[in-house]
């Protein structure tokens, strides 16, 4: 079974895919003068059109690594977390508190999904 | 193939699966006034339940990733996993030292496991 | 499917395999006084050689966790990164920055890879 990749950035592909399992990273935020809020709503959006684009969806990723500069502004991620993954197809996820990303940028995920269709 | 999705814990659900794999975030220690030998034995005995729960054992593990918020203390963490992993079953691993979890919390896994029938 | 286990290292194995796809941790570089760019390099020949060993390589690597304790050396972990992951077939990535590995260690890295058979 071969392995994909999606959307080259650089150093990195955005995507990997393999026997109809999405792996995604790289992706952060375009505005880093946001708050948490901001900047998550900001890169969960570019995730739901990651996944869109790939076909996949919100309600068939399996796990999420959310790595948070700022533990204290937790609550303002899951916000935005909820509008992409209300209660009902949430997926697994760890939250650890990092030391840094890139300047100014609050937080970094990666993220496994099953593609929609297998 | 569908995305099962097992134990709601508010914003997330502690596993998902698809195609015969597992994918566990989001397990705490309950009294994060342990130290960490007794927090990790918590932590590794909650996800053993888990993996029972859900059809997989310790030993149906893939990787594990284990946070921890005092790298001084991995010596105690390793006691605790070797209750639960001895050598012969014992998964791949990561260790990072991170900055923080919840309020007095000292470590968090993500886990990644095979379902013992599939 | 069973899942198997390769390179014992103590309170882990270095990689685990199940339908095809390899989960690798617990590599980490052998020499902790080289600068960022000299374990990068040491700690990605490693992971090439895991690879190769265990029927995969670095053009069927999905996904990698990179752990990085100083962020400002980003650029020479990108550089040891490009030798092992040239642009295209450079998997997923994240890069978040942490606390601490192991005494003088600079990065460490998680990684699900697929068999290049598979």
């Amino acid at each position: 079974m071969p392995v994909s990749r999606h959307i080259a950035r650089g150093n990195i592909h955005q995507a990997t895919e393999h026997k109809g399992v999405l792996y995604i990273g790289g992706i952060t935020p375009d505005d880093a003068s946001l708050d948490m809020y901001g900047q998550a709503r900001q890169l969960f959006a570019k995730l739901a059109g990651i996944l869109d684009e790939l076909g996949s969806s919100p309600d068939h990723v399996l796990l999420v690594t959310c790595f948070l500069c700022d533990m204290s502004k937790k609550a303002e991620m899951n916000r935005a977390w909820r509008e992409v993954f209300p209660p009902e197809i949430a997926p697994a996820r760890v939250c650890p508190g990092i030391v840094a990303i890139e300047e100014g940028v609050l937080l970094e995920i990666s993220v496994i999904a099953a593609k929609a269709d297998q």
